[in-house]
């Protein structure tokens, strides 16, 4: 029992800022130069491998630290100083040496379940049925484990080695290491990921995460496609627009199949301009509260883009949707391109109702903000489901299915569901709950940033941030509170850039962009600190909960308390 | 700016409960039993008048305590004991006396506003523009305010007779009030209202509003009609099914007209169950934060019943709606047979795409749990807007029409929104804010009551509640907490009667119905009371907002903070 908890928190990051404060500042500024200058990790590793061998590990951990998470080093670093040997895995030992051929052989649960990990051999087998990630893990049996852990990150933790560790039966013979090792240089499925923008702010390297600063969010109604945030699950696919093909599945039993000139010339082209949120934006603030399992996003896992592109709805009459159809067809199911190394697609599903409907504005676009969408972004075609969670907004869009079923894909199952503050990891079921697709009022504090002092001679302060519900609910009014929560004031909304004459307001249930806001009011005479907060209201007059605690939940979604920000007033030295 | 500010207190109750506490115990059990007996409250007020003359307001002021909210006598009875001696409206005074004709002719600006009240003439001139109910006094302008007032129940209070004795300009003629006694005999709009079910809490008698006590919420998951909240805003009009006509109106430019034989027989019948709500609900616990303007409603302004009748989308499509008309309409407008002494009638609309959307399931419904309608829920005919706030749901329907602008009634433009926690009546501006139309996620605990006791021996506690959400939003969970919000659990939810299978989920956007939930947990040990929280999420993941007070404004809507109720653990003598 004590092993299947240990397991539960295989999926646990550390978070971010932890990792942060063990950098000695001279590696610091060398991982964020390495970051920034768009080099793959396993050359970077290399590097330092080169440099100082006995450093190799901790400066692969301050990877990590500038937000990597593939990290190999990180854990081995932190080993050394822990009470558990994890070093145990590197070091000659007196178990007995098997052969590659001889680990093949262990790939059932009837001749045992054996992988390798850097020369150790492990038999795994009683482990299989408590893994959190389920029978995936057969995917590794007799074989290496690397290429799996180099896709999931999560695995890159102490938890995970500590475990692991525990099955450890022998050795792999040296030669077959060197043919992993060889294996192993052309492993990085990364590798081709596009570069990236060094302002943002890197949650996970492989697969890429990273928000931009809050601050830049407020600064431009459409949020630059450079600067929008990046989601993804796996790496990157490199797909070629030429010999690009879309099939669509499940309507009047045959496949259709669509080229990307197909979208673009056989359907008119309708732009939305929609936000995107991730379901884990704001989950740092969960954390904070109590650990949870997830990227440790800031405030800024959400932007505003413009998309062009068919509508679904179009091309799903144009295969052959009609009301036969609607008879039996419940959901409408995206398969990416992305894939795991066992070629397992990203997926995921939105209801049929929103599919379909004229007024869902479901798009499969083929540009954003006025140009073909980025590679991150889901090159050359993605799924945008305006008013739905980010994840349901397909990328890199290979397959539709028409079904009576949801996705069966792990990320619809058994992932972005919320769940009670009280359900815990041996408790959860995923069954229970639904699969996130409507997100709820979201807003929050873009400028000043929580810790920021402004001077006592500016006698004002002025606030600006985002607001955002899900459904294609308005915001219609955002609450600023410079005293803690005590008294209110109403903020100025934005639904257009600065200057330009706002769009009259959108259809109900329409209202896909967030808008942003900003107050100026009065400095507090007597504090010497400000606690900002605001709150969102919508069109519903859905309003977000005052506090985090209850909402949390222990996957970190649908972080959407009231956004809290404290600023210091810093008394100005009176001139004589 | 003080009398404003007075002015706009105008429409504000007194709690209920502070009444109730005022009333002696046997004159108390006699109100009870007068409202129960279905008389009238003009012959109520005859027969305490003839019984003993000296208690005749303390009487009618008990009518109130029972219920009642015509409360002529109340306001007076406070008022005794007030430092503002309001009695000197009826006290004969060294003012100069007029007759009728005399006041009649003051009607305009020009020629001054003059009204009489109980034989009382007023100038009124300078507070036309004060006025918080608007234009509207001129109707009065000349004549009697008594006709007016019996409609509009709000101005029976301290405060407007308060306002009222400043403009005191003379005595009416003993001649002219006795004609005016004659005529207010045959006066009381409410006459002819229905019998009502004794068991019901009376908020206001005219308009009559009550609801059910809110264990028998949970007792059914359909609502007996008689059960079913009330909230009339004028007198139930009486209506001849034979020769009743719905009109409908914007369609190719011609009126057109359905008997309600015509609903019945040319077009299918649809039964649709759904949650009405009225905004008001839970005003009660903004009222204990700060006091709001509104009834004092407890948490039973909400029930569910199974509703049958045409679909309001056939009908328009029968009268001729199609895409011509979508080119330029955006709202569907409904009036009632409910009518003011001006003839002004109810009014509301709903934005288009939910009238004419087929999975809008608004309904002209002519029957409710298998009957005719009830007379208090619109006989013969209503609109039911599934997840959409009561005031929409417009009863007696007696026009239809398809337009281009939202309703221009005082309840779609000047009430029924929702406003920032720091928007007082001075500052208010309601066309700021949106009609409420969906409304945000809604729970609350029916049993135990709120002071209830339990005893130790016990051992456990089962609490029961309801929960629903607006725009078909279903309700996916309830958390309950036994220990004012520190744990949660998870409640079990009940989508049909006991006993009974339950339905399968409705479709995504169509959950029109609540949820009844359960809990029976184990009372905490040490504890000698424990406070109950419940907060529901629907499958947008909305929550409840924690607390009253950031939401409080100053209409007292949309009220679903967290709902509390405060147990006693009953410690039992020990037998020996």
């Amino acid at each position: 029992m004590l092993l299947l908890r240990r397991c539960r928190n295989l999926i646990q990051f550390v978070p971010l800022n932890t990792q942060r404060c063990q950098l000695a500042p001279a590696l610091a500024s060398c991982a964020l130069r390495l970051c920034s200058s768009g080099i793959s990790s396993e050359e970077q590793r290399a590097h330092h491998r080169g440099h100082r061998p006995s450093w190799r590990h901790a400066a692969a951990g301050l990877l990590v630290g500038a937000g990597a998470v593939v990290a190999y080093g990180l854990h081995q670093h932190k080993a050394e100083r822990a009470d558990i040997t994890v070093s145990t895995i590197e070091k000659s030992s007196t178990l007995p040496v098997f052969s590659q051929e001889e680990v093949t052989k262990h790939r059932s649960l009837e001749n045992g379940i054996w992988v390798t990990y850097k020369g150790g051999v492990y038999d795994i087998t009683e482990f299989v049925a408590m893994h959190p990630g389920g029978d995936k893990i057969l995917l590794a049996a007799g074989g290496a484990l690397e290429p799996f852990w180099a896709l999931y990150a999560v695995h890159n933790q102490e938890h995970v080695l500590e475990i692991l560790s525990e099955y450890k039966v022998g050795e792999l013979s040296v030669e077959d290491v060197r043919k992993q090792q060889q294996a192993g240089k052309s492993l990085d499925p990364y590798s081709t990921d596009p570069e990236r923008h060094p302002v943002l702010h890197i949650n996970s390297l492989k697969p890429f995460n990273a928000e931009p600063p809050p601050e830049i969010l407020s600064d431009s109604y459409i949020t630059p496609s450079a600067f929008f945030f990046k989601r993804n699950h796996l790496p990157v696919p490199q797909v070629d627009p030429a010999s690009y093909q879309l099939h669509v599945e499940g309507l009047q039993g045959e496949v259709l199949t669509f080229s990307l000139e197909d979208l673009k010339t056989r359907f008119p082209k309708h732009t939305v301009t929609a936000t995107l949120q991730c379901a884990g934006n704001r989950r740092g603030e969960m954390n904070k509260f109590k650990q949870v399992k997830g990227l440790n996003w800031g405030i800024a896992a959400i932007s505003n883009a413009t998309w062009g592109g068919a509508r679904l709805r179009d091309v799903l009459l144009a295969a052959g949707y009609g009301p036969d159809v609607a008879q039996w067809a419940r959901h409408v199911q995206f398969e990416g391109l992305d894939k795991d190394v066992t070629g397992t697609t990203y997926g995921a599903s939105i209801p049929l109702n929103k599919a379909v409907s004229e007024e869902g504005d479901v798009l499969l676009a083929y540009e954003m903000n006025g140009e073909d969408l980025p590679p991150d972004h889901g090159f050359p075609v993605r799924v945008v489901v305006p008013g739905i969670v980010g994840a349901r907004n397909v990328k890199w869009l290979g397959k539709i299915i028409v079904s009576a079923e949801e996705s069966s894909s792990h990320w619809q199952q058994n992932d972005y569901k919320g769940f009670s503050p009280g359900t815990d990891w041996d408790t959860v079921d995923f069954k229970s709950a639904p699969a996130i697709q409507e997100l709820p009022i979201q807003s929050a504090i873009t400028t000043p940033a929580d810790g920021a002092a402004v001077s006592r001679s500016d006698e004002t302060l002025t606030v600006k941030g985002y607001a955002w519900s899900g459904g294609g609910r308005e915001v219609v009014r955002v609450d600023v509170s410079l005293d803690g929560g005590k008294t209110w004031q109403v903020a100025q909304l934005r639904s257009s850039e600065r200057g330009e004459t706002p769009e009259p307001s959108p259809p109900p249930g329409r209202a896909w962009a967030w808008k942003l806001w900003e107050i100026t009011a009065p400095l507090p005479a007597e504090a010497q600190e400000v606690e900002i907060i605001c709150k969102a209201v919508d069109n519903s007059y859905n309003v977000q909960p005052d506090t985090v605690s209850p909402i949390w939940n222990l996957r970190g979604v649908l972080s959407n308390a009231w956004h809290r920000v404290k600023v210091k007033i810093r008394e100005d030295e009176s001139e004589e």
